[in-house]
């Protein structure tokens, strides 16, 4: 069968997000109030709860069923939620999901610490589960998280980023979470023999994901992801679709581009001139196309997985990843 | 025997620090450059490593020797470390033990990044090690830290903040993880009955070492403690020294130090005021005062301890941590 819509999904396994969910606020019990508050403000804010997502469709396509999911859930979201406060600092972010950003409305000083809150608790949540192999998992995730964020913040400036290091930095900060998410399934369920596809499944899906975001960031529609466009632009962030752009344009253009890309102020107009260029080069189109190669061996990858209606779920995850437009 | 000085202990276990040093860097092995280099950085500006010498003192005061000790010593201070980049963002602190803070030499937002990479790197290596007493006592002092911090953000701005949540600061931001060091040698060496002793033992050097802290702030010798004095005025926080002047005022030094504490830019001459009132009400000796009950504490407990040289140099430490001009 071929799943239509996310709304399946969630409703698929909606007792399992339920739980999740229940999971998320259980721990947040700290006698200082402010860390559940600002903890419990970014959770609720919402997102799109992609990683918990993947866990539950990974461990029931191995069909292991077991309350312990919603505890390692958790763990991974927390450490997911303190990578966004952390990054919304670092961004000096105003909004986030359409809300106002965390750091705006409590101060940055609290954030910070809040992420480290969330870190802590999600590293106890982890010692209490007990499994060595799933604390190295998610504590290598960790590791290479803020290693990919610094490392973005020095390379993502370079107008001559190769494709090399931007896919490196996006496995950094994104797939390796997602990753971690469809790898410790196999541990859950002791399918060893199934780990290194479902790794790198995962793995797949979150640069499927990132490339969409980053591309969305040029080309979404403001009212459907809720965020600002051009958000890289302004921040000077090499990303794909000015990497395309880049590889595509003619010397004219280029140096338009390049004065744009480093000029201090960027201004609506210049994001619109950008923005013509985006569409002059086709590179929506390109974008899009250099995902496909991903796609594919998403597909493949689950062929060699169980068949049942988790593997049809998680191909639509794949599909989804790349063409939701917010 | 009694220990004379600090320089005798750090003597007796030159080895046991040598080789933790080399462990503090062996695993500062990031492909992002940028990791390493902050990491070092806040690393080499050495500290006392006080945490370290605790965890050393304790173990051998159980008679407890292995290499596994010199892994568990980097885990602990690349914590302590996480949380004094975060802190220096916090407080904007432009020197740190003399030099340049990390975050004015390399900028807020790698700073907090690092933080995070040393927190992870922290966890990878209790996931290496293995033991879940271990891993828990760490991971609940790191949350206990961060919480510590969030609570001295929004309470130590109340002029009329209480000794007990003064007490809750320093015991979160600073004694557990002293705590923990003494607490983990009892774990490591399999001597449970001694685990809350060691355990209440660090708490309380860790309330000593913080209350000189403090102390140091208004009365120390700049060019011995290598820190501006007058910080905590300046950041509006009220520490063990103001509580007590605050106790001890007569109304009208109360007014005049009120107006000091909410004003906004405190200068030079405001600390004056502020120090003439603390030798006018002998705060000095009131907070040394204070400090002598935990002392008396921390010597009990030390009685009920094996006796060794090691159990000297703790009392020495005990000395140390209330005394120390820097």
């Amino acid at each position: 069968m071929s799943i239509a819509d996310i709304d399946y999904i969630l409703n698929l396994i909606k007792d399992d997000l339920a739980n999740i969910e229940t999971e998320l606020y259980r721990y947040l019990d700290s006698e200082v109030d402010m860390a559940n508050e600002v903890a419990s403000y970014t959770l609720k804010s919402g997102g799109k709860r992609l990683r918990p997502i993947l866990l539950v469709l990974s461990t029931h396509l191995l069909d292991y069923h077991s309350n312990r999911l919603y505890k390692i859930a958790s763990v991974i979201e927390y450490i997911h939620t303190a990578t966004l406060l952390h990054d919304d600092i670092i961004d000096g972010a105003k909004y986030r999901r359409g809300q106002i950003s965390a750091n705006k409305k409590f101060g940055n000083d609290i954030v910070v610490l809040c992420g480290d809150f969330l870190y802590s608790r999600a590293f106890i949540n982890l010692v209490e589960d007990g499994n060595s192999e799933i604390q190295m998992i998610l504590a290598n995730a960790a590791k290479t998280m803020s290693e990919g964020e610094i490392y973005q913040l020095i390379k993502t400036a370079e107008f001559n980023i190769t494709i090399e290091n931007y896919l490196k930095i996006i496995h950094s900060k994104t797939a390796i979470l997602m990753s971690a998410c469809c790898e410790i399934a196999a541990v859950l369920s002791n399918k060893f023999d199934m780990r290194s596809n479902l790794k790198k499944l995962g793995e797949y899906i979150g640069i499927i994901f990132q490339v969409n975001d980053d591309i969305l960031d040029y080309l979404g529609n403001k009212n459907k992801t809720g965020k600002k466009l051009g958000t890289d632009l302004k921040e000077g962030k090499m990303t794909l679709p000015l990497i395309l752009l880049r590889e595509s344009s003619n010397e004219k253009d280029l140096q338009i581009f390049k004065n744009i890309f480093f000029k201090n102020n960027i201004n609506k107009n210049d994001f619109n001139v950008i923005l013509e260029l985006l569409m002059k080069y086709k590179i929506k189109e390109k974008a899009y196309n250099f995902l496909s190669d991903y796609k594919l061996q998403c597909n493949n990858l689950l062929k060699e997985l169980p068949k049942n209606i988790y593997n049809d779920c998680l191909k639509y995850i794949v599909y989804y990843a790349g063409n939701r437009e917010n």
